[in-house]
Order: structure tokens, then C-alpha cells, then sequence
């Protein structure tokens, strides 16, 4: 110990890659994925947007997946970090599905660049990478599909629903936001979460809980 | 004239490129594009998952993004062909809104590889032929757009629906089959498109049209 610190080893330091540093470059390995697609970027490319020599990159990742790993690893995280705390809360399943579409709609919009790239390019890791990030199943979609179940047995959703189809269709429309939202544009993320929210309650609600809100337009209502 | 009929010109046949052949070769193209994505993809690769040789290929195309936009257009153009008369038909909103859904549904069903490379690839192609495919605006989410303004106007629609958001949002509920769905799975097409029709018609319908129907359920049931 003693020698060590009086004679700092060379090469890499003994604190490993500064996470800082490594978040700036992988924001840049995820606009060139953005820019180019997966596929046709290379170290060299994101080397070349960060500005520095390809050689240190390897400092950080050994290959090209392991930057598109940690980008989609992060903003599934993150994303999980938000949602769970939701399903878990002591709310009506309703509250927890508007709670659900507002967190996701504004992580989205918020991180649309790594959000955009995990919708994208999922599909292009490995099977072991997919089940590093999804943890054996998918928690963010079985999240949904707990709420929606739990929304079943409260009686509030739909008990026709198919929580499966439902869940995978009610993804399809929040993920969109990844296709065509404009940050610069007019639409705010309050606007559009609301909007969204609506959509996603009235869609899955049940008879009973119409009645109780009066109509479903009230029901979409109570998504702002 | 008779000159020409009496003696054929060398090189290309007059009669131009054998459709039906074309036709292979896209979707042979549209096949290498899925497994490995648009950029990554190489004319050598098409040729080789044709079977033929690079050169014979430009006989049918000049570039790569010759064969995407083939590909795309085509799906574009035939998923048309099946909406529109929806549009136009003499029926109410909320039919043509079902039938459309269905019609998207199984569009997508049966053609699974270039509907996929059409919703993943669209943003390669070059803006001239994007425009060239929607025809300076997108007449296909412009159907969606009609039929859900038509049905404000006829009450059935809730009046307080954002047309452009909700439009894109259905949309991307519907383009997640491309996501997902298997076709060697057990979920039926049938089933697939009665359920996303039901979810569809709930999260738009008026309160008004509720009360006709008796109840939401009732509404998502005239989806079958």
C-alpha cells in the first residue's frame, strides 16, 4: 500500500474511467447512432465526434455493442427507477397507469437521443446483452401489466382486457413519441402527457368506474 | 417501327425489367434489410441472398436506396389502396375507425417483413423520396386524421380529442405489431385486431356515443 502511493502505478489510474468523461462519450456514440444508425457507425466515427484518438476509447468499452449496452442500459434504469415507485405506490390502478404514461412521456422527451436508441436498436445486442438489461424478463413492460392487473382485480380496468396485447399496445403509443416528437416544436411534454394519459385511461377503464366518474370524458379529464 | 420488330435491339429486353422477378428480389432485399438492418446492408449482400450476381441486379436498380424505396413504397401504396375506401365508405365514424384498424392490422400481418422495414427504415430514405411516398403530405395518417375529425363532427368522437396527437399515438399503438408479433405464435390475427380495435374506439369515443351504446364495454364489443 505504502509503495503504491508513493509510487503511483502508470498506465490506467487506480480509479478507473472518470464516469463524467464516460457520459460525455457516450452521448456522443448515441447521436452518431442516432445520425447513422447502429450499424453503420464505427469506433473511428465516435472517436471522431467526441474528439479524441480512437486508441483511448478502449480506455472505456472494448467494442462497438458495449457503448450501445450501456446507453440503452441507462435509460432503461433510469426509466425503471421512475416507474416502479409508481406501481408500488398506495393508489387506484388508474392514478398509477396517468402516473405511468406522465413519467414515461417526460423521460422520453427529456432523454429523447438514448430513449430513441434503446426503441431503435434493442433489437441490435446480443441475446445475453438483452437479458442483462430486461433482468430475465421485462420489468418496465410487466410494471405496466401489474398495474393493469391490479387494476383488473380492483375493478377498475376492463376485465375483458388482455393485458398482454393491451400492455405491448400501450408501449407501441408512448414509444412513438421517439418517431416524431420535435423538441423545438410547440407541443409541450404537459400537453402531450395529458394528452396520452387520456387516450391510455379510456381505453382500458371499466363500466363500473365510468359510472362512478360520471363519463368518460371525466375519466380522460383526470389525466391532468 | 418494323425495323425494330424484324430486328431486336441487343441489351435489355424492350419489354423492361420481368415485374414478377422484381418482385423476388425486393423481397429478398427486404429480408437482408430486417436481419441486418438498411445501413449495414451492401448490394453484394442482396445479390447474394438472390442468388445472382451484383451486376445483374442493376438492371433492376441503380442504387441501394433504390431497393428501400421500392420496398417501402409498395407497402405504402397497397396499405392505401386498402384504407381509403374506408375513408370514403357511407358508414359512421367509429365503423370506419374499427375498419381501418382491422385493415392496418392485417396489412401489417401479412406483410410482416416490408411493413417492419417501412416503419424502421422510413427515416433513411432520402427527403426527395419520402416526399415522393406521401405525396407531400401522409396521406395514410391523413385517413386516420379524416376519419377522427369526421367522427367530431358527427359526435361520435370525443369533442376534446387532440386529432393530431391522438392520430399519432394510434398509429404507434398499431405499428407495434411490427415490434412483437410473432407469426408462428399462437395469438390470432383476428383476435390481435378485434383488441387493438377495441382499445382504439375507447380511447376516443364521445360520452355521447357511450350512452347509445349503453356502455364502453358495449363500444369495445362492436369492435368484434
Amino acid at each position: 500500500m505504502t509503495t503504491q502511493e508513493t509510487k503511483p502505478q502508470r498506465g490506467r489510474p487506480r480509479t478507473g474511467p472518470d464516469p463524467v468523461r464516460f457520459k460525455e462519450i457516450l452521448d456522443a456514440a448515441a447521436r452518431r447512432f442516432l445520425a447513422n444508425g447502429y450499424d453503420a457507425t464505427s469506433i473511428q466515427d465516435i472517436a471522431d465526434e467526441v474528439g479524441i484518438l480512437k486508441g483511448s476509447l478502449y480506455y472505456y468499452v472494448k467494442t462497438k455493442e458495449d457503448f450501445l449496452f450501456e446507453i440503452i442500459k441507462r435509460a432503461y434504469d433510469d426509466a425503471m427507477l421512475l416507474v416502479e415507485p409508481v406501481v408500488n405506490s398506495d393508489q387506484g390502478a388508474l392514478a398509477k397507469l396517468n402516473e405511468y404514461v406522465d413519467k414515461h412521456v417526460r423521460f422520453s422527451v427529456e432523454n429523447l437521443t438514448s430513449v430513441t436508441i434503446q426503441v431503435r436498436e434493442f433489437r441490435s445486442l446480443s441475446p445475453e446483452r438483452k437479458q442483462l438489461i430486461t433482468a430475465g424478463g421485462d420489468s418496465y413492460i410487466n410494471a405496466l401489466r401489474k398495474i393493469l392487473l391490479d387494476g383488473q382485480n380492483e375493478g377498475s380496468i376492463d376485465p375483458d382486457l388482455d393485458v398482454r396485447i393491451a400492455s405491448l399496445g400501450i408501449l407501441g403509443l408512448l414509444n412513438s413519441v421517439t418517431t416524431w416528437y420535435n423538441p423545438e416544436g410547440r407541443l409541450s411534454t404537459k400537453r402531450l402527457s395529458d394528452h396520452f394519459a387520456g387516450l391510455v385511461l379510456a381505453s382500458v377503464v371499466s363500466d363500473a368506474t365510468v359510472a362512478e366518474y360520471g363519463s368518460l370524458s371525466a375519466v380522460r379529464a383526470s389525466a391532468k
